[in-house]
């Protein structure tokens, strides 16, 4: 039974690797469009692929770097024997999962554009299939990495009794977690920057400064806020969500053995991520839509397919987790489907705030009336407001995982609910990051259509598949940022469950008000500010270099203006690139280097605090941060439609100001949070036995 | 010797109350200046006093509600039986804090700008004087309230065994933190949302639409924005300073009780207030400056007394230790020290991230060349950052009051020693209240100086003395956030001992893994958001009215511009106060209803984690709130120094709208953070036996 469930994970890496190539050939079969869409489109690509070039290299020292520390403290028995080696996997395939996903995206484009020429369906089913590409691709990649890991394990310690092989093989597996999130830290602070940088650059001197449209080609920067789409947006959260899900999946495999659970336990959150593979591909063949179709059935053919996974997701795992654990445990089904619903859940609340559909941004656009000081307070208020009703169904999430699944009998059986909730929650993540990654390839298709001069209606028809794009973005990253506060709870769970493993008698004193931890927890809640505080001064200071590049380009280049000049797109690639290179350092350093110090001085208590205090404000934070921005953005984008006095009021500029705000706020300090509350836990349970035996508390 | 020591308790009130009726005399003394500054003056007392009128009405009817209930609960058993009248005696006693700080406020502004016509440091020693009236109230009555119910708890108890009494009077005086805490939100909030909502109205339309400076009496909400001043920085924080104060105290007495020290353990924090009484009055002699001062030299000028009085206590505090609990104990000695010396770090690292001489907010003033959105990005990251510092002073000077008081043998002397520390740094309460006070006076001063057209010298003079009064109010917001996080500690651990009272055999599982702590973390952490939001809206909405107010008088009432029109303040004025008096009450219920409604679904356990999470997040939330305010104001006074082009350049409207969105920040929603989490401390405690009784989990 086991070894059938075990064997569902490469079954469903391999489903979702071939269905992923599908949909490439699918994308790849169309058509680039006219000269002037494939010139365009080569830039994206050459850009954005040297960008990738340049991040994969300084991430590689990094890198190495790291694998011979750990080989060292491994060989002194600090670290577990494979850390290094997991440690490189993880993260070699997080940077796949971004670097496949950027390739069909700077791809996908102009097709997008090209199939927008004949048919609005035609578009959406181009830039979905090749959301899907990311996903499937990401999903795949994140069962093989850990299918080929658990055979390893259990071959190398085939010898051993059942129960000690099951916990030395989840330990072990434990550690490759810290690859992914040190790699998707570095691919979505990089890119976040990167992205931001250009946009805000674009926008400042384009927009504001000379009068000219958004996409206008003679803007030098606008060349690079198209590869910022790809390598932030693309790149950045396809890194980002392989590391949440396997995170999900590893600490949800390590408390099944502390529950007692054993290989049955393990072999759950396996089938159950190859039964999201299996509901995605089918929900995916739902999403289509009628010509002429209102963003509201749009938005719908999207839904359909998410829901339908979730469905049946919800259907099968009843079945699988009777024919691992009978009815007697028939409770942690329930923490499974209160994982899928709060996934759900939190992507529509993210939805409310944030789409021009609903109240908060309509009421948030008006305050554009008395300027921009009230609409920027205005979001603030409203990114804070919205953090309230995500925290509840969390919260009830989690007590209803917890004490479904026999928590008050056997804490430990309570603790696998939440992971085994987590893994819920990311086990249709195929589906959800196809509708996720569709947004920037459709933004791109917009992009090169304005470009390339294309008709109005295809512009039209372009907008309606972006527009709609926000939104889903908005759902996916309230998703992306609750998976990411239940599998933080998780690993912090799979970090004391470490601690126990490597020292059995030692006391812990977890208490909120013992010093330790609550100096812990007074560390861990600041670290979400300083790091959103470093990221959003990193765009600040990259944003200013293009600002400063784009004045000089339109000074100094004669005929920008008139078109008989070309800007010199390249080196405003090149200086987003550096500037992203080295701004990613510091702060990524922050997150691996606090949990050692931290637990040197405070020990395992004081990182357990430090753990709780940064997964409890960055999830709120967060979410403050997304859903002002999302919310900015689309009041601008509703007063442009006409309200308020439209484009070029008083109103509008007031919205532009909030809008640029919100830039860093959503792509890069938001969504950066979700990575670093992981990326603290799981560096702080790979240095585990260096902190328990040396701390000075 | 302890009943010495208790003795010090009403001495110490004595003495400060005279010392604040002489300072009051030498205040009144001064003359007035000419007929047109007394009738600006008398302006500002009317809807001063109009205001403090309508919201001591407001708030007696939820005293009456409250008192009522809390008696019905009481004659059941679920609450102390002392709970409504020392409920009452709290409020009571926070209001009229409060209100002597405003009488003598409005009484002082117009002499302080008649006194600046003479000479500068006859202004600095008026304003100041006004200052310490209002310092020397706090903590007089601060020292009255307590003795008088200590006195008469001993008397009522006197039939009981020693150990046993301590207890309950401990426990009983505890309940009157909520009546301050409570009074005090309501004064923050309310005042707050007046202050910012005249400020933003006047400005918005007075300075930007209609170009006139500010303080042009032809603003038709001038007056409303002085009596701004009084109502939100004067009776606020002198409501807000004087909860901190009691809460600090009556936390140190219930913990030294639980700790097993007893009378004597209880005696130190009342001598220790004492003593700093007598300090802080040595120290205030020491502030003077010569004619021609520098502003540096102004600023040592208050430091001076400051840091005198602080040495002091440190001094008596050594042997007051010593005499208590012998060379033993005398670690406690230096929970006290770190107490004094994390005031007044954190109150120099605010300084330092907020005064236009340091480095980040002259960044944050360059930021501005690029426009409002960069500089509202800069201002939120420099808050963010800012808040590093300050939790790492806390944290050290928490751990080193734990451990130092002996907290690894005898838990509970660890917690009496943070008590201790929270004393300590609000032991000089006098005299720093004073320099903050004095702000506001000479503020108002400098308005009046405006609207009477007094000569360009006098204006200069409160100019200066007026930018002191913005480092002093960031340092002192640095102190108040600083004691708030000690004073929440204590109050968290005094809420345990309580339950450990009522319940002896109560299980606690205060592990932050436990689900109803973890949930309870979730729920504190997402507390001051949402309360920020609600605040920062609140002024929003209330702001919007006085801007279509505004705009209504200038275009209805003729020659408003030429002078031969009048404009009606006192409109401006009332719809201030309505407006704030409506908005105070959701925050306000939010803070009183949530502690409850955790504590009977979560329990005990979710309560601990709740108050744990709010005080962790709200510190963070409160520091960077006020930091980003601070640093964009005094940006904007940089840039009108003549910097980055000077008034009236597009950094300066650049800078404006910084200074427009930090306005909520700093005056509104950051200081009552800092009342929030006290509030949710103390309501937790006073029901503490009807949810240990009837809670869920």
């Amino acid at each position: 039974m086991e070894d059938f469930l075990f064997l569902l994970g490469p079954i469903g890496a391999a489903a979702a690797l071939l269905f992923s190539l599908i949909m490439a050939r699918r994308v790849l079969r169309e058509s680039e469009g006219n000269d002037r869409m494939k010139e365009i489109a080569q830039h994206i690509r050459t850009g954005a692929n040297a960008y990738l070039k340049r991040q994969y290299k300084g991430v590689a020292k990094f890198f190495v770097v790291m694998v011979i520390i750990m080989a060292v403290l491994a060989f002194m028995g600090y670290v577990n024997q494979f850390t290094p080696v997991a440690f490189l996997t993880g993260g070699v395939f997080s940077a796949l999962s971004g670097f496949f996903g950027m390739k069909i995206a700077t791809a996908a484009n102009s097709r997008t554009a090209n199939a927008a020429e004949h048919s609005l369906n035609k578009g959406l089913r181009v830039a979905f299939s090749a959301g899907s590409v990311m996903g499937f691709v990401v999903v795949g990649l994140g069962c093989l990495d850990m299918s080929i890991w658990y055979y390893f394990l259990r071959f190398w310690f085939r010898d051993l009794d059942p129960a000690i092989q099951a916990q030395q093989i989840a330990s072990a597996m434990l550690t490759f977690g810290m690859g992914a999130s040190a790699m998707a830290l570095f691919a979505r602070v990089g890119g976040g920057i990167f992205t931001k940088a250009a946009d805000v650059g674009a926008d400042l001197v384009g927009k504001v400064e000379a009068g000219i449209p958004e996409d206008d080609p003679r803007n030098p920067a606008v060349i690079a806020d198209n590869v910022g789409d790809n390598v932030g947006d693309v790149a950045g959260m396809g890194a980002d969500l392989y590391e949440s899900y396997a995170g999900a999946r590893l600490s949800a495999c390590a408390l099944a053995v502390s529950a007692g659970f054993g290989f049955g336990g393990m072999a759950v959150p396996i089938a159950l991520s190859a039964i999201g593979i299996f509901a995605s591909i089918i929900g995916s063949f739902f999403v289509s839509t009628k010509e002429n179709a209102s963003q509201r059935s749009l938005l719908s053919a999207l839904r359909r397919g998410t829901y339908i996974s979730g469905i049946l997701v919800a259907v099968a795992a009843f079945f699988l987790i009777r024919a691992v654990f009978g009815m007697d445990q028939i409770g942690l089904y329930f923490a499974i489907l209160s994982g899928l619903l709060a996934g759900i859940l939190v992507g529509y609340f993210t939805e409310y705030y944030t789409s021009d559909t609903y109240k908060p941004t309509r009421n948030l656009a008006e305050t554009s009336e008395t300027g921009p000081a009230t609409i920027v307070i205005g979001g603030i208020s409203l990114g804070m407001m919205s953090t309230a009703i995500p925290v509840i169904i969390i919260a009830i999430s989690i007590l209803a995982s917890f004490f479904l699944s026999g928590g008050a009998a056997n804490y430990n059986a309570g603790l696998y609910g939440i992971g085994l909730s987590a893994v819920a929650m990311l086990s249709t993540l195929g589906i959800t990051l196809a509708t996720d990654a569709y947004g920037p390839v459709a933004d791109n298709a917009g992009g090169i259509a304005e470009m390339a001069g294309l008709g109005e209606e295809v512009r039209e028809r372009t907008d309606a598949l972006d527009s709609l794009g926000n939104t889903t973005a908005a759902t996916g990253k309230g998703f992306a940022i609750g998976s990411a506060a239940l599998t933080a709870l998780a690993l912090i769970a799979a970090y004391i469950e470490q601690v126990r493993v490597i020292k059995p008698d030692f006391a812990f004193d977890l208490s909120v008000l013992s010093p330790t931890v609550l100096i812990g927890l007074f560390v861990g809640a600041v670290l979400p500010f300083v790091f959103a505080a470093m990221t959003m001064s990193s765009v600040g200071r990259a944003a200013q270099s293009i600002v400063v590049e784009v004045r000089r380009q339109f000074k100094e280049i004669k005929g920008i203006m008139d078109g008989t000049g070309k800007p010199d797109y390249e080196r405003c690639v090149d200086m987003c690139t550096r500037s992203a290179q080295k701004e990613m350092i510091p702060p990524s350093l922050l997150a691996i280097v606090v949990p050692v110090v931290v637990g040197l001085i405070l020990g395992v208590n004081g990182v357990a605090g430090m753990l709780a205090g940064s997964t409890i404000t960055g999830f709120v934070l967060a979410i403050m941060m997304s859903n002002a921005g999302g919310a900015w953005d689309n009041a601008k984008k509703y007063i442009e439609g006409g309200h308020h006095g439209g484009k070029g009021s008083d109103c509008h500029k007031a919205a532009v100001v909030g809008d640029t705000v919100g830039d860093p706020f959503k792509d890069t300090s938001g969504p950066s949070i979700n990575i670093l509350i992981k990326l603290l836990s799981t560096v702080s349970i790979v240095f585990v036995t260096l902190v328990a035996n040396f701390s000075i508390f």
